[in-house]
């Protein structure tokens, strides 16, 4: 007798990190430099308590916290949320452009990844395809696989997207036929996963100029998906206008943003702004997923950014990230071979290692089983590149982060991950 | 230019009672027997605050509750709600088949609609079938629709499903070749939305026996999805055990149940015992979605079963819908033409009333544009039935929820409907 798995529940695959954090919670010894969890020692217990108490004492506030809402989110809770966004876009000017943050055109949802996940299922049949950025955040690549969709990689540089390489690829993709397929591209705008990158506002502006320019052979819109997940974990460096602020935004740009990073993922609330028509087909799917993100937490978000104790929060958290990102900084420059290539992000939770193109940091490789047998963890890069025809998949990088480790695991685990690479790459050299 | 939604978006249909949740809130007069709402008196404001204090107050169980965790949820609540529900299963004797309620294939998700989604999910491809009670839960109408599947009903008595129907439906299936496209048979086996039905233990048995027997033609697994969201709300008689307690269970059986609508809709989380093929499909599928719900919420409910709280909390709610359903009885029997056929229920949040079959119900009919017009609404019982060309979608029932309204608005909107009965079925009945 076959098994009665739908074709999405045979191809679901196995999270590729998910026997990763086995390793590390059956070893205690084990130092993770894998895990993207936030600091533990900066999770706002005193706050939430403060909000949770207040809401939950009078049964004004505390009955509609505990019942059922709209499926949307709360309507307090998306006011907040816009006018949040339209500050940190810098587009507080009253009058100017406030449909841009638009609190209709918001929704609260179990994190951003759920918004990704509905994202594609309003999107994309089996066989589209959407473009990410190469490397890219994994667990949106598990979402396009287990849907039958394809990824096409776009390369990647220190300020964000390489847009001649995007024309390329959207124009290949037109002479192949497949441009009729591609529905949207997905940008990790800020201190990428897993690259740490940033991409520049003259680039967010240039993508939505090209996929504008391929609508018409494509024969449909292509939206430009902006996952702002790391946005709020900044330490260093100016705010970079999202991909709202561009000319035509409101019709194309779908933003995603989350509270789990810079407040609480135990708390796991993200939000998003839709153009209008994708606002809607969301929305009813998320109908049927759940209608509506619980109401305790969208209470407890509210009252953390109307009393201004969210943003006070995000600043601490700030330096504390800078900190701990000068700290590994410190540690690789000192233990890591000079020909390993640091990408250094101003942001998020990770850093980037390029070592030599010859030496596979994969799962199977021996920089991979000689680290885990010295108890230290990081991913292996090949996990964030798309199967892409046009391209060998690199297996040369990692990923390591800075976030969940406390500063004297973070040295630690940097030595011995560079002692391991030393042994590998057979270099000796005086540090 | 098309819009570049995909099939499933763009069939993604409002949900059906939106706007009549929209009437009741713009219209403040409005009583609303409609929604599914829990009483929001009997919220638990007190003890929810209790128990997040001291989950916050210290570092130890605050930082967990506020990190990320474990896809399947925390191992703290799947256990508890394992033994939960050993117990309401009397299944309670040491070494008596433990293995029926493991913990391990117990899964924590957000609400139960969120694990009735991704079983769906794991089971379904477009064409497939789903055979459901006739009528049943329309959101889980909403899933298939959206998914393009074919939900096919099986008649419902007083004490659940007419067995012998489904027999007839499964063999009219096997000759048509439609069989090999059964997944699943979805059963709200307490206090049945709509219709407030609790089927009995030997139908449970008696529906996987079947499902079995037909097994072997489909060329798959048939699964039983029971639906036990309305069980803990039983004011009269005495618990029905389960289908897992059913022989062959482990291996066919997926059991639904939440803490929405015993505890709080706002903390919103649900659980279910999955046979292990599909626990696997389903976590995985969980993984892409939001990979766990929010621990913050998982600690609350733990703690609330964990210090006996939560039983405590039961009992009173059970006291709470047993009196209002007492009071809608009688404004029942005061009220409504005794050519009415009311079905009363002995838990959960519906009674269901059966018009002679000439008089509409629908959201189209007299009956509901004059209750609209005096201001009550109830839920037309055409929306709890799936497309089926076996049948004429019935459309002269009504359900009617004691849920949310007042003691007193429960007593006017009888009132008011049964006016509304009155005039349309011309019948002049002294009260």
């Amino acid at each position: 007798m076959k098994n009665a798995l739908s074709a999405l529940g045979r191809r679901t695959a196995p999270p590729p990190i998910s026997w990763l954090m086995q390793a590390a919670l059956s070893r205690p010894q084990m130092i993770s430099l894998a895990a993207g969890f936030t600091d533990s020692a900066t999770l706002p217990l005193k706050i939430s308590r403060q909000v949770l108490n207040r809401v939950l004492r009078s049964s004004k506030t505390g009955q509609p916290a505990l019942q059922y809402g709209i499926t949307a989110g709360e309507t307090n809770l998306r006011q907040l949320t816009a006018r949040h966004l339209q500050k940190l876009d810098g587009n507080g000017t009253p009058g100017r452009r406030p449909q841009i943050h638009s609190w209709e055109r918001t929704m609260i949802t179990g994190g951003s990844q759920q918004l990704l996940y509905m994202t594609v299922e309003a999107l994309c049949d089996e066989g589209d395809i959407v473009l990410v950025e190469d490397p890219t955040y994994f667990v949106f690549l598990s979402i396009l696989q287990s849907r039958g969709l394809r990824a096409r990689g776009v390369r990647l540089e220190r300020d964000g997207l390489n847009l001649a390489h995007l024309e390329t690829v959207l124009q290949r993709l037109k002479k192949s036929g497949g441009l009729r397929r591609v529905k949207a591209l997905y940008l990790i705008s800020y201190f990428h996963n897993p690259t740490g990158v940033t991409t520049s506002f003259g680039k967010k502006r240039g993508i939505l100029k090209l996929l504008k320019k391929f609508e018409g052979a494509a024969g449909h819109p292509i939206y430009l998906i902006e996952d702002a997940a790391y946005r709020e974990l900044r330490f260093k460096g100016p705010d970079i206008r999202s991909a709202l602020m561009a000319p035509g935004a409101a019709e194309r740009v779908l933003y995603t943003g989350t509270y789990s990073k810079p407040y609480a993922p135990g708390a796991r609330v993200g939000f998003g702004i839709l153009p209008e028509r994708l606002f809607t087909a969301v929305q009813r799917i998320k109908g049927n997923h759940d209608f509506g993100t619980a109401n305790l937490l969208q209470q407890l978000l509210a009252g953390e950014l109307e009393t201004g104790l969210y943003d006070r929060h995000v600043a601490k958290i700030r330096t504390r990230y800078g900190q701990k990102a000068q700290i590994m900084k410190q540690a690789l420059t000192r233990h890591f071979p000079s020909n390993v290539e640091i990408w250094e992000s101003g942001g998020g939770l990770y850093f980037w290692a390029r070592l030599p193109k010859n030496i596979s940091t994969g799962v199977k490789s021996k920089v991979f089983r000689t680290a885990l047998k010295n108890d230290v963890l990081y991913v292996p890069g090949e996990l964030c590149y798309a199967d892409d025809p046009a391209r060998r998949k690199p297996d040369h990088e990692m990923r390591l982060s800075f976030g969940s480790a406390s500063e004297e695991n973070l040295r630690e685990g940097i030595k011995r991950l560079g002692a391991v690479l030393r042994e590998v790459l057979g270099t000796s050299e005086v540090v």
